[in-house]
């Protein structure tokens, strides 16, 4: 398997079209509009917000995989406005705008899948995006540039674009697997949205994919975050094009497939965190002796969301009690006396306990704009590691910021 | 029932000594060990942190409340040093400090319970709390003096000293409580606790003043936050002396003496929000239409715990968006289009949506130093008023100050 990053060259999956424009729906007139279709229709797999209060393009969108019963033929996404909070004109919208996409491309709505991101509460411009189909459709191309248009189109208050992209060999055919996505944690500021686009030209079953894609996340992007808040737009998408006729259910091909889709995922989830706002640290929470991943997972969690750790990561300070402190309202039934807490190569906490360390070699450790800190919890042989990073004044003055 | 906040006289409960000296544990040098004795024995009623990082003095004081079945001699403070992550060695010193005191008072160690606060996973140097306890003990007095210098010798990083009394009247004779604590909510840099104790002259059983004190919680503290961060040595300990001569169980006296202890403890509570670290805004988040008062509180929680709502508070931003999106991760199954937001006068959001209102107006509300935000769920009767923060850039500062 190779995977490449945002600066090397793409594994650009076959049976797929992008494109991008501008709709004028964003206030910096950047492209807004971003399409991406898979002319000869792709089995689909899909994750969506947990977040009660979902957007309008959610709403849809579940229900449009419902009624298509798992084939995708595009996706249409907005960036600028987040279609949320915007009550039953917000899903009438929603389905114009599928609709004029539908009529552009011959087919029936249910096969187009809608996105949104930006502010919320806010009615969308509907008649901004309609009038901007013709522009996206007709620009439509297979190559790198494309796609990459289409990953600059959908970002909000990114500073980067984000793409990860994976193949492997199948005997003597090549299967291509390219992601993208926007966010910079879950925390943007009104525009708290998170969303991934997976291009694969596997041949396979949207069940099968399903199950492929819930494996990559677990430890992926469900092993991310900035500041807890949950979006209400949150998406990831999985289109499989068949076009390498590569079957999934080849022999040797879902193992390969899975190692491939989870690369990309946690290259995708790792540049979310990198572009945290304001942060300044990525640091590299390393749980182990937990009874399971979702344990692990809990607890990383309960560290990453406390403002008590996350402020201290901020100034560098090797303060090891507030992540102790963290562990121990995480609502698992830890015993202090079997926890034991790394700085990189130093240890800081033994059994609960003070361990003597350098804490002016740990605070220069603590500097690095990357690091990692190892909890070894001693209740079980499950591990995770979780990506997350710090808070800082910037990240204050970024959201705090009222504009009148 | 009359009500009197830290500047104004003391209803001072009869039955009681308090007292303070200093030990030298506070860097700052200022006073750092306090006394609260009850000459001739009090009946008690607890509520401890529910972190599984406990203290060693919550360890201890559990453990005597045990033994000693609810009667308690006398409670010993220090202040600069939290014995948390302490190990064993922790326990040994807690159960030292006890028996120093124990011995002074001619009582078993089982009828005092230890408190600390202050940096965690550092040994408390119990030999400089040993040899103050002549000293504090030595300056007993049972005026409002006294109550005030143990109220100042509690405190860490808070900036005021905080104290509620009330009285009640009972036929012709008067039941007093004074409530005293510490905490900026649960945030303190390395100090992160919250310790409240009150003290009565009431005459009552230690199951009756449990019943009692759980119910005063459960809308007062239960119902603040500053950032969520649950300390591991939060205590709330109510002493009963008795001295008023009223028993809870005489007719009328339940309904008085709860109804003053409620309002004791939602001033020492509001106290503490009001002191948060770098707050400059008191918000009421008032939570109506909630199948229960648990449900109202889990909304409320996830709102003032949203890095994103805090921030745009901070930054007086009628960013309603933020709130509906924090209610809608609060894990209850919320419908969104049942969901009133209003920012005091002034309607936000309706059943979901955008409602029309004036922004600059909003803003100027928002500017004040304390607010109301109504969230109406429309779900149910049960209503809970919750008091909050902003998240501000010196929130940052005090916390990720590293100094070395």
């Amino acid at each position: 398997m190779n995977l490449n990053g945002p600066d090397e060259p793409v594994f650009l999956p076959l049976g797929f079209l992008w494109s991008a424009t501008k709709a004028g729906i964003k206030a910096s007139g950047r492209s807004d509009v971003a399409l991406a279709e898979a002319p000869l229709g792709a089995s689909a797999a899909a994750m969506f917000t947990r977040n009660r209060v979902a957007a309008a393009p959610v709403v849809v969108g579940r229900a449009h995989l419902r009624k298509n019963k798992g084939r995708v033929r595009a996706v249409l996404v907005n960036a600028g406005n987040a279609n949320c909070a915007t009550g039953d004109s917000g899903i009438v919208v929603a389905e114009q705008s599928c609709a004029a996409l539908a009529d552009a491309l011959e087919a029936a709505p249910q096969y187009i899948i809608p996105s949104s991101t930006g502010i919320i509460g806010v009615p969308l411009p509907v008649e901004k995006l309609v009038a901007a189909v013709p522009a996206v459709v007709a620009g439509r191309g297979g190559n790198e540039e494309a796609l990459k248009a289409f990953a600059t189109a959908i970002m909000t208050t990114d500073t980067r674009m984000k793409l990860a992209s994976a193949e492997i060999q199948a005997g003597k055919k090549t299967v291509r697997i390219a992601g993208v996505c926007k966010g910079s944690g879950m925390i943007h500021p009104d525009m708290a949205t998170m969303l991934m686009y997976i291009f694969t030209d596997l041949d396979a079953e949207p069940k099968d994919l399903q199950s492929a894609l819930k494996a990559a996340l677990d430890t992926t992007v469900q092993a991310i975050s900035v500041d807890g808040d949950t979006s209400t737009n949150d998406t990831v998408l999985l289109l499989a094009s068949g076009a390498s006729k590569v079957k999934l259910t080849a022999s040797g091909v879902a193992k390969k497939f899975a190692e491939a889709l989870r690369a990309v995922c946690a290259s995708l989830a790792e540049q979310i965190v990198r572009d945290g706002e304001g942060a300044q640290h990525l640091v590299r929470l390393q749980v182990t002796g937990a009874k399971s991943v979702d344990e692990a997972r809990t607890i990383a969690r309960s560290i990453a969301n406390s403002p008590l750790v996350k402020t201290a990561w901020a100034g560098c300070d090797p303060n090891w009690g507030r992540i102790l402190s963290s562990i121990g309202k995480s609502g698992i039934a830890v015993d202090p006396g079997t926890i034991n807490i790394f700085f990189g190569p130093q240890q800081v906490c033994k059994k609960g306990a003070a361990h003597p360390f350098d804490e002016k070699q740990a605070h220069e450790y603590l500097k690095q704009p990357e690091y990692k800190i190892k909890i070894e919890l001693g209740r079980g042989k499950s591990s995770l590691e979780f990506l997350t990073c710090d808070l800082t004044v910037e990240y204050v003055h970024i959201n705090a910021d009222y504009s009148t």
